[in-house]
């Protein structure tokens, strides 16, 4: 059985605004000197936003609406989907109109789409190392402070899969929760007693009979917490389906296959959402 | 002549509270699923925030402020400060007090000071490059939306100096701006009448003819945008300490001295807020 | 076996906060007129606050809040926790201090705990009712705009059960969402390949041969839409303990208990939130 | 003489916006996930609002406005005005154009009408039963936090009217005021010296020789607090007409009719706000 | 008769600190160069601020305020309260502590009592003007956008009262609004019948003949707008203590005292607001 | 040398609706009783703002969008342009469509072109006095709290410049940072070794001595502060053009022409944004 793809969703356009308008806030301050004191307000241009390097891109959709936002008079066009692949030399965006506009949202729109194509790609990178297995790579709350949604989303678009959206979406068991309660199982239990109906609930093991124990509590997910390869598998054949696994821990792309083929169900990875660098974009006036 | 080193300087203490309080927003929702439902309110925890790999530590303050926000009951000690280069295994945080609030609060404080000192090691990488020579390292625009204050916070605590801070702290005159304007002479003239009293104007140079004239125009810092080596030394033979050169462009810390040696103020590299690797930092519960 | 007592969890202080700050500039608007103008700064009061009728509380540490978040001079006192059944002439809160803060935050600390007790009381009742069946009160998303948080907070101090907090924490299918797929199987299928790992699934079902699809498709949770005692029963035997039953539509007290006694796992109940009448609390001044 | 009846006024089209945003925030979160997920953005629908049990309509405009909020591109059309009286299946509003969202949109809009319109009606029974006699009825401060405005609205569509609006909008002396001051005359006195030239002075009574007090204090209005038939009786003879009368306390639809034929000029039922049930106003696809 | 000295009123803590808050982020953006850079965190100061000539002061503990809001850790003293006359010289406030903290707050407490000390003190001279008469000063709209609060309590330090605080806060009839109505006449009716019952009607009358409908119509107040004396004794005459008078249009120091001796009950002055000079205030570091 | 004018620069439009926004949520309050309760929504008018007497007009732009941002309805056309002189009697704007929301909006709208253009008129007058001479008109921080942007943006409209915008947009070295860091020399040295690369240093200067250090510690612009023409001129030979010279401290409209033919570059008026009165300009329907 092989992984079906998640959707690459798009971001929710009441949070996205509200997104744009602080980063935009940001950057521009009172305003933006160069371009109004420089740039005639009649002026107009004509801009391509290019992919300088191949990449999975995100954040698109976002890009082209940092333009119409600060200016709803611009003409955006979007010519690629996010989670598209691009080739070097693509063009992503058409931007048309205002040139003071233009010059001013600029920054805050590569910004956005670099760091997020950054992340898909790295994803998507992860994600064909996996290809034909059951796992899905997924996420994790390792992002950057404030880029929740955006992040999560590239991972989407790179094909990935999300963990939990926040504190809110989930029980996730670790040591200091469990020690509490005196057991897995008097912890899963609690939680499963009070959590939201639509709310699952994950333990963390780092030994097999923990392993034991959460799926003998009837835990929703299992998270093998830097296991060997050795453990994780017999962690699969434990469990034998009735929940789902999760692998976690420094997993890297050169190690991210073996995992895969012990049987987990989804391998997480932190460093996705917290270090994949910026790809390189750029916005070019037509000639 | 040497650089002098820029100061680490703190965050705002309002801007601060106000990026926390929405990160922690973002990460809780509507409450803490896991800390609440099982930890009780009284149990009291002793937690350490640890360095997990050598680094230059920024985000430190912002990384206790997050608790005692969250949480004005907690005793949150820093055991260093921004700036100072730790060991794996040196302690950065105690916190005691409250261990459910401890447990919520954990992720976005750590998510802050791996991000931040990610930045600041890599920036003290470049800076230790450039050691013994008159150039500063440099940052540009290219920052994490909505992190900008705190990734231009993060280049200062790496030894690193800062760029303009956003649209309005700064004329950077490009090719789009100068076509508009007619030529650079026209370009800068036009911008020193207007520009606010205490803010520079920038010219952005690919030619030592442009060089030249931005020289004659008096404008107050000239970018040599990805120029060669070569064309920055007679760049810098040509300005004569009149006004500063900024070198800019694809700099990579294995060609950062030879830029620097060319004599240059300023070298700019983008990169590091964009693309520098968040590094391991942890939080353990004493034992 | 019987349904374990869930939490009756607290809300979280920043999203407390928020609201209260938000709810007293509403009622406040430039400023009190009443007590700015007659009362003096410096007269000190001593007030109770008072349940004028039997109730189960919720909302009282927000009560309580709201004085000490006006004022942080006043000594404010909680005398019973959320969720506890008080009597009529029980005293909920003391305070004490500057009588004209007190006066101008006591509307609004009153209209929350009248709301939320309103709610925990009636949610009591319903949860008296199935008492020693093995089903779960729980609530919908039909709460009173703005708050969501608060009333899911009231249902569990009644000793109710949350659905899901909002629209990105659970999935939930209707007729729309599953013509849109072409059915329930395909539906379902789509949802678990892309939904955040630690979300489930649940399906309405208006008939028995649909929750027979959805269970062969594996879907989370059930709902058994406005069907009859006899179909809920026939369910329950269907899905023999594999998969999590809720019924719902047009729940009331007089039928609730034959509902629960049909073997399902939860019943919602969206009247709870949007229809039980603010309770009888007071403040006085002590004598 | 009979009651004029209040105009049926619509909520400010800012405040409605900032709060339709914050309502939409709160239940959509990161993204509508099964709307997200499920449902494609090209898909077009065509849906009906409708009133499923008779009712005073309220919060109309609103929720038509939170479709075309958080979509633009959707087609709102109101078949109803705020105020209307409906009777059951009649169509509220249409809507049409993308599914996904109307169907994320959905759940805010059927909230914000089901709760105005359990107020509005529920006040315009109160207003059928007091019609003929001179007077009208009028709500308080004992409103919903955060809902002010709308539920005051939803008054005003029952054809109700309104008390003061906030804290800022009327002096309202009761007994800690009066004992701060040391008599009403001298509370009247203070306050009519200070309070905007635009705002009226009330006091609240007990008993008949606090009412004369008032009255020779020139007072712009007197509650009678909980009085009798009988006094009430007593105090509309002694004022005359020379200032205005509001009755209160527990005011029930059974007993408003006799109050009101004491001849007092208001009759304030805290409940209407506070206690009115949500109506059943449901959204179906066109077939 | 003579009119009563209005209350000067303190600001909302709430309200307060919200404009604190911006204005403070307003002034500092990301954060202050020159104290961060300059001055270390550890240097305490000493420091006075001084009217550096004579004045009435408003706007005092506003200034306190924000010395303390931006630092908790500062001590702060206000030797004086708003609405105090003092001489020059008078030292107003003593800040002790954080040297850095109190460079970079400065600013914005200056400019807050600067120019709500310029309002109080205009206001004074009016209100002094027109002593022993039975009227009041009182303001309009006239206000600086965003500070309607503050200048409104700079007017009630100087000794004035105030007009409605916005536009929920009173209603006020004018050429437009009665023309649509038909008449004076039907307009106040209209407004009578729905105005929030602590709310007042007044209409602007620029003839006597309009004065004697409003009268008719039992308006609350009468503006008389751009009226004679002579037109206002008249109306003074007229209206013989039934309802209130407020004389209105291009009102000066110079001819207020004439128009007070009309008799009409109120006076107002919208350039107190609007046009009134800052003060000059200044902080010094103590020897 | 005669000194270039500066650009009259636009206010950007996030920060500009962000502004309207708040200005018209504080009028308005819940809704405007007068408009929503007596004017028809149906009823259209047609309006004329004029100027009541001669100016230079600001604002208007955003006089302009107050109308537009509140009723996207509204046709509002601009017949003069920020920075222009108009005579009294002149047309400064059109708007026609729902009266009830043009009365709605208006006085925010005059409040700030009264404000605004008031400003420009003064520092214009200023602006004329200097004519011919080397010397630029500047402001200063002095601005009313909230307003720092379109103030700035007034002076500009006037024909003046901008100093700093705020606390990260300059630096300026006065008495406590320079006796903090021992020397002019010193302090000087610090802060060019860490201020962001774009951003001038300033030193506030009372002697010649001091102008010497400054000068040799190569700051960019000096601050003559209260000194007397004597000296200003000394200090103009003294620095000889090297860099730049402003004068500040209690400057009038009497004294500026014999500052600017010192040679200074620039001159501060901080009066020019506290204290100039609101001009009159009026909105009339059209007959």
């Amino acid at each position: 059985m092989t992984a079906k793809k998640p959707v690459a969703w798009p971001l929710d356009p009441l949070v996205l605004d509200d997104q744009i308008r602080a980063f935009l806030r940001e950057d521009i301050g009172y305003f933006d000197l160069t371009a109004t004191l420089l740039v005639d307000k009649e002026l107009q241009g004509d801009f391509y936003m290019n992919a300088r390097e191949p990449m999975t891109v995100a954040g698109i959709a976002a890009a082209a609406r940092v333009f119409s936002f600060y200016d709803p008079s611009l003409q955006v066009e979007a010519l690629v989907a996010d989670g598209d692949q691009v080739a070097k030399g693509d063009v992503l965006l058409k931007i048309r109109g205002c040139a003071r506009s233009i010059l001013t949202a600029e920054r805050v729109s590569l910004n956005i789409c670099q760091h997020l194509s950054g992340i898909a790609t790295v994803a998507a990178r992860y994600v064909k190392e996996i290809e034909g297995t059951k796992a899905q790579l997924i996420d994790s709350r390792k992002t950057t402070p404030g880029l929740r949604a955006m992040e999560k989303h590239a991972v989407a678009c790179g094909g990935g899969r999300n963990h939990r959206l926040g504190l809110d979406n989930g029980i996730m068991l670790k040591d200091n929760h469990i020690a509490v309660c005196g057991s897995i199982t008097a912890a899963v239990e609690r939680a499963k007693a009070s959590v939201p109906v639509l709310t699952k609930v994950e333990v963390e093991c780092d030994r097999l009979d923990q392993v034991a124990e959460a799926l003998a509590a009837k835990a929703d997910v299992i998270m093998l917490d830097n296991m060997s390869l050795e453990d994780m598998k017999k962690a699969v054949e434990m469990v034998n389906g009735k929940i789902l696994l999760e692998a976690s821990g420094g997993v890297r792309l050169e190690t991210i296959r073996a995992i895969a083929e012990t049987g987990v169900d989804f391998i997480s990875v932190g460093r996705i959402t917290q270090s994949s660098p910026a790809l390189d974009i750029g916005l070019d006036e037509a000639e």
